[in-house]
Parts: C-alpha cells; structure tokens; sequence
C-alpha cells in the first residue's frame, strides 16, 4: 500500500489549460452565479506553507495537530461480504484491513477533499464511467452525502434573501413538481424561490420549463439559475429522465443559464438494462453539478459521496468544505477505500449490478402485486406507472372514483387513506405525496399521490404487504358512511 | 448490547418543564437571536408518522431506506489501545467489535442527532461532567467536529448580510485578538463584523470587551450578539480564562445580551493539576453554548464532537443538521461507542489524564528549550510565557532589538525571521501570528507573533526542534546586512 501525496485533486483542480489541441470547449465561466460569501471566501492560507512542509528533515514545529501516536485505534478490520454475493450467490466474506500509515493518515487532519487515495480512486472512476463533453476534464470532491453537499452548492451559488432587501435580488431555484424535500427546504430557509415545474414519468416537461422561464414573473425576484433534479428513479415518483427529453432541458438551461444539480443517488438503479444518460454526459458548457452518492450501494451511515463539476465549481466547494464539515469521517474512508481496491472497478460495477437485480425483483414483485387492485368494479382506483429505475412506486389514488367523491374534498380523502391504511386490521404505512411537495400552495392538487417503497422489504414480504395496501384500498372503497370518513380524516396526525 | 430507542433527545428536548419546585432559574429565551432561516426553518416531517411506526407489526411502505441487508459490512472490529497506556504504561491491545444490530442502525439513515446509544453516552457523560446552571438541564447533540458546529451555530444565529442592505442590519461576532482563522472566516463570508478583543494570557481582557460594546460605532452595524472563544488553552495564543475573569466576562455578556460559544478541544489539556471552571457552569441564562471535540483525543479523523447548551438551541442546531450533514458518519459513531462503554467514564477520564500526561511533559520541554534563547545580550528577543493548557507556546519576537531594528518594519522582519527558519541550515516551520488575526486591519501589530505547536513532536524530538528555532533565532540576530535581511523578507511566500 503506498502513500499517495495530495497531487490528483490538487493538480486536476489547479492543472493549467492543456497545450495540446483539442475540440472540446472549454467549460463556461460560471463565476456570475456565485454567492457573495463564495466570492470573498478564501482558500486555507497554511497552503502557502505546503512547499516548505516537503523539505527533508524539517522541524515541523507548525502544525496545530494532535500528535497522531495518540490515537487509540492501532487497526480497524472489518468483514465484508463479496462483490459479487447477489451475482453468484456467493455467500463468502471477504475480510479488509486498515493499519499503520492508512490508519495515521486517515484519522488525523486531512485535506477538505479527503484521504489522497480514495479521491484518486474517485476520480479515476468517475473519469472511467463518464466521458467529459468539455476541455480539462472533471474534478471531484467529497461530500458527506448528497444532503451535505446540496446545502453547500446553495451556499456557493446562491445569496440569502430576506424581506428588508429588494425583491429584484431575490434568487430562486428550480425543483421538479415534487422533490427530495430536504433540497428545497434548505434554499426555502434562505429566502429562495422555489419553482417546481410539472412533471411527468419522465420528470420535468421541457414546456413547462420553457413557459416557467419565458414568462417569469420578475415580481417575484430574479430568473432562478438553479435547478435541482433528481433524473433518475426520482425520489418520490420514480421518473426517469431520457436522453431526448434530456437535451430538451439542457438547451432550455443553456438558454436561460441555469446551473444543473443533478442528485443521482438511484443512478445504479436502472432496471431492464435500459441506462440513460445523464446530464453530465451532454453538457458541454460545464454548468452541470452532479451529486453521486455512498448512501444506496454501500450504506447510508457512511456519510460519504461525491461532487463532480468543472474544476472551478470544485474549488469552491472545496473551500466551503474546509469552513464546515472538512474532510468525511476518517473510518469511513478506510472502510470504503479498502473495499473498492478490493474489488477493483469491475467488482464495484458488480456489486452495483447485483443489488440492481434484488432491487428490480422488488419492483417487479410490488407492481404485480398492486397490479390486481388498480381497478374496482371497473373504476381506476389505484394509477401508476412501472418505475424504470429506484426505489418507488407512485400512486394516484382517483378519489373522484369514491363513492363519497361529492361529499369530501381530496384532501380529506387522502388523510382519511392514510389512516385508514395506518389503523385498520392490518396496518400499512405510506407516505403522502404532499411531503415531497416544494411548496404547500395546491394541497388540493397533491392530495391523491402516494409513494410507496420497495426498497426496504424483503422480497418474501412485498407481496404480502403490497397486497395488504391494496386490501386496504378496498376496504377503503367501501366506506359508505360520511361519519367514519371524517373521523379517519380527523385522525391523520398533524403538525 | 440492547438497542436504545430515540427516547433521550426527545426527551431532553422536549420534555415538559419539571413540576418539582426548583431553585434554579429557567434558561432565557434567545429566540430574540435567531436568523431568519432558523425561524422558518421546520423540523422533519416524516416525525408525524413516528407513533404509528411503532405498531407492531406493521407493513412499512413508508420510508424511503436502503435496504439493511445490502450493507456490504459484516462486522467491524477494531484493536484499540488501553485507556491507561499513558498513566501506566499498559501496552496491551484490546479489541473491540460491532456487528449484527449495531452495524445495521449506525449504517442505516438515523437521527441528526446521531446515534441514539451514543447520544445517550455523551448525554451521561455531560451530565457527571458539568453540573447545570439552570432548570431542565444541558441538551447535547453530535457534531461533525467543531468547525461545522462552529458553522451551523453562525447559520443559526445570524444573518448573511451584503451591501444592498442598510448597515444597521449588518451583524457581528466578538473575538480574541487572535483566533481560530475557520471561525472568523466562516463569519466573515457571511457579510458579519468581526470585532476582536484585546487579549492576555488569560484570554479577553474584560474592560476592552465592555469598552467595544459600550461604545459600540453602530455605523458599522448591529452591536454584535455572539461571541467566540476558545477558553483554554486558546488556539494560537494557549491563554487560558481563569474563573474570576470568566465571571466579569459573563456579566458583560448578560448585560449586552450576547450568546457565548466557547469553543473547547483543548478542554482536558489542562496542565499542573490546575481545572479552570468553563462558561458552561456559571451559565444561569442558557446563553452558552459549549463545543467538545473527539477530534484532539480521540483522532480528528473521527469527525466527532459534540456541542452542549439549552433544549431549545440544540433543536435549532438540530434541525440544522437535519439539512446539512444528517448523523455523523456511522463508522465513526460504532468505533468511539464501542471504545466508550468498554472503557466507561473512568476509563474515558484516565484516557484523558494520560494525554495530559503526554502533552504537560511536552510543553515542558520546549518551554525549557526555549528559555536559553529568551535574551541575546541581556536583550528581550523571545518573549513567551508557559501555557496553562492546550497545544501551543505563543512567542512574541522582539523585533525592535535587532541590530537592524530602525531600518525594517515588524512585518519585513517578521516574514524575513520565517522564511530564515524555513531555509536555514536546519529548517525549522513555525506559524506566523498573523494566520490568527480575525481580520488583517493591523499586520505591524500582530507581525511579531509566532505560534510553535508541541503537540505533533515525539518527546525526543521537541527539544532538538525547539533548539533549532532557538538557534535560527541567534542566526537571524545576527544579521548585519541589510540586502540579505531585504532578500529573506522577499522570499516569504505570499497567497
């Protein structure tokens, strides 16, 4: 095992332009989206030192470290199962070692970036899975997990808003009609606007897109210059972005320069050996930011993931790195490094490969299970779409097929379905669509949906469960007295 | 090992005012303090559902989780020193494990909070720990180390402020002279004031404190509310607040209503058997908000930490986190459990007397090697004095001795005096003062400082190093020739 020194990150994020000829673009200058805090951040200043640091022999007598004999942990191993366990069936484990310098090196002070040698093997990675549109390539950084590092690219690229400021400077983003609920509240809190635009199981449509864009309303403050998707398996309805619908919405942003952050947590979750692109693929400008994670296909407590983005996007992000989290946890990245120079690049891909078959079997078992229940007495009750990659399915429930349609408005139904769900013989819990909605202003309007998960049953249990949901839809389609739905409306817990 | 449900911090944050007559007061209200985003910030959600997900039983379509059994992590063991290395030189390794439940729920999604089980123990310890002040107790919740609490606390309890905005909204924060350089950055992108403080060996002088406020220039903005402090053993300055000093400052502070973050990694670096009390104990309004890092006794690679003040912030703080980094890693959390309940309290504290031990001998060290270098001449030329605690000598160089005093500013000298250490015969790394300084508005007056860390060198080692700056230190006195002083001065690296 050797010591890699700091040199990929820092040379893919300060490497000069390459002499030799190229025909891809250089990637644009986003410098204009910039936040104020990021504009007068400054990079770690013992960095003027790091030269000084390598002379042979030198007295380090600088460095505010705890002193790294001290830490208690001599060697971490940890038993792993194999690559290729969901694959092969093979049940074997496989046993990873982290000791001496790994263990010094990762438990002390590190670079914002994390430990030198799985941001190598990040980078080569990424540099190996996806083909860079513009000159100079991708850099990478670490994040701990997707969450952590929406926060910070809204700290990057947006500036806080608040009632005594103008509204001309009021930013906003963009989500998709309904999102991962965190992404919007954290630009919600910063006084952002947040537009969401309809979507279908393909995600946002590029019309609505355009009209939102087009015809923006600058009453409520600037054009937003961020969107924030989740284009494949999207969280909670499942959609999955195709390449076509894809290069719609890219010229769109390009028209409108809009930076892209696509969150693709459920990107190794394709299903029928379809995969889309993504967003990084096409995007020659360098406006796209995208969020890979540790969370799904390894495990959710390792707080790690990583940001790909044009150099410059990285240095920021870098550098608001160093003021908040630094690096991720240290045994985290032991662990992980550990693992994947175990596997190697073809064994990750065949981790990947076999949880995508115990995810897809999931999938299917819950949509045949659903399947017999979308229709009573020949009235749609329960719509939805086979999602082609993640971790959902998306139901519409069609309450105006109720029989107490004119008495109770969606909104109530759909409290009344929950708990109906939640309380009756055998209990089910589902989340409500509206818990995904950027905003609450059209309650009414997200009261049908409901998301349903497959990802955290076992396969023995799906059918089982899925079909107690659909006993239950029944059971709930025969409500006929006005009393009983009120009170199962009145029952859904409230804030 | 028993899994302990999410009961604490719920309890301790939310419980209802105990109805046993007290003597204590109840902590203040500082919602007066809260930014804009922390009041329109709204805590989970998905927290609505809890009861109903405790039915036995149920069907759970619910939550959007990976699946537990794809964690590829069996188990995790780790060898792991004795708590009394240090204090009796036990060189026995012990071994510690996690697996089955622990494995699955520290690498599952949690709560922000972190783990309950450790959240518990960190709860327990803080309770022994520090007795509080005020009725219903301290609340406590995980950090990603100190520079991210540090982070969230500015996120929390200030405004962004930019130019477009009137400068009475501008905000501010109160430092030392010399302070940690994240924590003043991390406020300084923010548009905030940073005011520092004069400052002696026992940190903040209290009149300058009172002075700032007293005759605060509100053309600069809002009289700041928040202050920043490392207490003991400061970074870089080693100061250390002794009680009677801390009990003026606090009176300031309750007059002026500010909240005090005091800042503590060097909390158990307390030396000569000498235990300062914190600001955490005197705290009857619940303006403090205390930080406690594993990061200098545990590893920082750990990520660790943890901050300690009133239910009300913590939940701020909490709901931060629910945006940001979610639970600490994991992997950090199982390994630092582990370690803590084989070693229990006692073990924890004999932990960290043996450090104290280890520390305590190596700041003696260079304070004995420095001491023959302190006069050249019966010349003052390194003036310095013994640090009650924490990492640090803090050494002001006498520049207006030099024999080439009247032709060179401080700063000339001070950056030629550095790069002489750096390039000497044997090179010597210290940290200029000025790395420290909040902000840079008077470089001559911080130019002399210089900030020599004992904490990373082995015993054998310090004096030999310490030695070598005292050496530098007559080369560099010794220069006669004005072009060779002007030609090191130019040498200094600059940003």
């Amino acid at each position: 095992m050797t010591t890699v020194l700091p040199k990929q990150n820092a040379m893919v994020l300060d490497a000069p332009v390459d002499q030799v000829k190229s025909t891809k673009p250089q990637p644009k200058c986003m410098d204009v989206h910039l936040g104020n805090s990021a504009r007068v951040r400054k990079p770690n200043i013992f960095k003027l030192f790091y030269k000084f640091s390598k002379i042979p022999g030198v007295y380090q007598l600088s460095e505010g470290l705890p002193n790294k004999k001290f830490f208690p942990v001599a060697e971490v191993n940890a038993s792993t199962v194999n690559f290729d366990k969901y694959t092969k069936h093979n049940e074997a484990h496989d046993s990873i070692v982290a000791k001496g310098e790994l263990i010094e090196s990762t438990l002390q002070y590190g670079q914002a970036g994390g430990h030198p040698e799985l941001a190598e093997w990040i980078q080569n990675y990424v540099d190996r899975s996806f083909d860079c549109p513009y000159e100079g390539g991708f850099a990478t950084i670490m994040s701990s997990g997707n969450t952590d590092a929406i926060n910070k690219i809204w700290q990057v690229f947006s500036n806080e808003w608040r009632p005594e400021l103008p509204v001309e400077l009021r930013e906003g983003i963009i989500t998709e009609e309904f999102t991962y609920s965190l992404a919007a509240e954290c630009a919600r809190v910063r006084g952002l606007n947040i537009s969401s635009v309809a979507m279908d199981d393909q995600g946002v449509l590029p019309e609505a897109l355009e009209d939102l864009l087009a015809n923006w309303d600058f009453s409520k403050g600037k054009r937003p210059h961020l969107m924030y998707t989740i284009s494949i398996g999207q969280n909670p309805t499942g959609a999955t972005c195709g390449i076509e619908r894809r290069k719609q919405i890219y010229k769109i942003c390009q028209k409108y320069d809009i930076i892209i952050v696509e969150d693709e947590p459920y990107w190794f979750l394709q299903f029928d050996g379809v995969f889309e692109n993504c967003y990084l693929k096409i995007d020659v400008d360098g406006r796209v930011i995208r969020l890979d994670s540790f969370s799904k296909n390894f495990a959710p407590g390792s707080r790690l993931g990583y940001i790909i983005a044009q150099p410059k996007i990285i240095r920021h992000l870098w550098n608001i790195a160093e003021e908040a989290t630094q690096q991720p946890s240290g045994f985290s990245q032991m662990i992980m490094l550990e693992t994947l120079k175990k596997w190697g690049f073809d064994g990750w891909n065949s981790w990947l490969g076999g949880l995508r078959n115990e995810y897809q079997d999931r999938r299917d078992l819950m949509v045949d299970a659903l399947t017999p229940y979308k229709y009573i007495n020949d009235n749609l009750v329960l719509d939805f779409k086979k999602p082609a990659a993640g971790m959902f399915v998306w139901v519409k429930v069609q309450y105006d097929n109720h029989p107490l349609a004119d008495k109770f408005s969606h909104l109530e139904m759909s409290r009344a379905f929950w708990t109906m769900n939640a309380t009756n013989s055998q209990p089910v819990l589902v989340t409500p669509g509206y818990f995904f909605a950027p905003s609450l202003v059209d309650a009414e309007h997200m009261a049908p949906y409901i998301r349903l998960s497959y990802a955290n049953a076992e396969k023995t249990n799906i059918s089982k469960w899925t079909d107690g949901f659909g006993r239950n839809t029944i059971d709930f389609w025969n409500i006929t007295d006005p009393e009983q739905m009120r009170q199962l409306a009145a029952d859904f817990p409230e804030a």
